[in-house]
């Protein structure tokens, strides 16, 4: 059997996340293995580093899946894409080495939420960013920021349905950047909790539209109370690297 | 009665183009004036600049309407924001002169076409893009594009339901411009005829793969043939600003 590593992107919009539900389910997962197993006519499982949850995009998923070495990296890249949906594209295919391990390899990974902050919708991105129309103030927004960089237990800002060991996730960096109309949100760490990202972005956007102060980050943090943060839409999110 | 400049952005993928065709027609215009209409209970005509095809997008369209001036420029533009549906939006509602006309006053028009020019397909960009996944030779596409540069009759270049009185245009500048993936082929010029810009895009990808020699693009324009030249799916082209 050979590893190979997929780079994968996606639109999320249509589909109830990355991870495999069931057998005839709308998953990225699923019908990224279901393509596999068609072409190779036995049951494949892949191994993805990141489950983003439902409606999240994906500018770079990583994943790897064993295979008999009887196509090349170029033809299992064709067929991938030739029969995957237009949603969801193969970036590249390469053989990597047999311990290659999407998951536990993963060292960090970046996340970025992209606000459109103009007073009128965007019409190409409204199922891709969250339009928040009032502007933010971003001085708030970055000072309220520096309280997630490093070591915290995140459990307030995580759900109850995280079935990680340990809350405790290292921010490295927040980036808050002005892009022509938007505003992205740059989160990179060694790993985040289910739902982690958005509740820490709806919680920035509270701060940076006055509902909230900014001091109030730390506290929510040492509370370890799930109800006190915000919570952006999905829609807005889109794992954009991971880091082995 | 006063004249309203608005400037209008759309994902033109759902409808049947700019221009109203009936009652109950799915076009911009129809949504645009619908909601006019219900706003001053009146039945309201606004005039375009460009009468953009089926599938066609628009970064900045423009449009003027003349209402009798009940409302403020910002109620006007929060009202149509908040009913127009979510793939047109207002981006500005500006008083403008009594003699203002969108369409006459019109002095020049530019079109960007986006080309995905990847072997993998772009899943965000599918339904805004055209895929062409054999890399194009630019020199080519720019030396091609610069027979199409000043005055001609662009007869070969347009579609029989033009209902144009003169087939002579003049292009100012065509920009071959690469962009993270892209290839951005910008036309600006005093006027388009029916399909023009698709046409000419449409031949400059058969250069860029070879499929034809650039001189031809002479000899197209001289032909006045119809049959001729190629032609690129409507959704990789966007209005980007018309100049008064």
């Amino acid at each position: 059997m050979n590893n190979y590593k997929l780079t994968i992107q996606y639109d999320g919009a249509r589909y109830k996340g990355w991870q495999r539900l069931g057998d005839t389910d709308n998953t990225i997962q699923g019908k990224i293995e279901n393509v596999l197993s068609e072409m190779t006519g036995k049951t494949i499982e892949i191994i993805g580093s990141s489950r983003t949850d439902a409606g999240v995009h994906a500018l770079e998923q990583v994943a790897n899946v064993k295979l008999a070495g009887e196509m090349t990296e170029s033809e299992i890249h064709q067929y991938l894409n030739r029969y995957l949906p237009q949603d969801i594209s193969v970036t590249a295919v390469t053989a990597v080495h047999e311990r290659f391990h999407a998951r536990f390899n993963a060292k960090e990974k970046t996340y970025v939420y992209k606000i459109w902050n103009e007073s009128y919708p965007n019409p190409f991105m409204r199922k891709h960013s969250l339009h928040v129309a009032e502007k933010l103030d971003l001085a708030k927004v970055r000072e309220a920021a520096s309280y997630f960089v490093g070591e915290h237990d995140f459990t307030a800002f995580s759900n109850a349905k995280s079935k990680k060991k340990t809350t405790v996730r290292h921010i490295d960096t927040i980036q808050i950047e002005e892009d022509a109309g938007f505003v992205n949100i740059r989160v990179r760490g060694n790993g985040f909790l289910y739902n982690m990202v958005r509740k820490m972005v709806g919680t920035l956007i509270q701060v940076g539209l006055g509902e909230r102060k900014l001091e109030e980050i730390q506290s929510i943090l040492e509370s370890k109370d799930r109800s006190l943060a915000g919570f952006a839409d999905a829609h807005g999110l889109y794992l954009e690297k991971i880091g082995f």
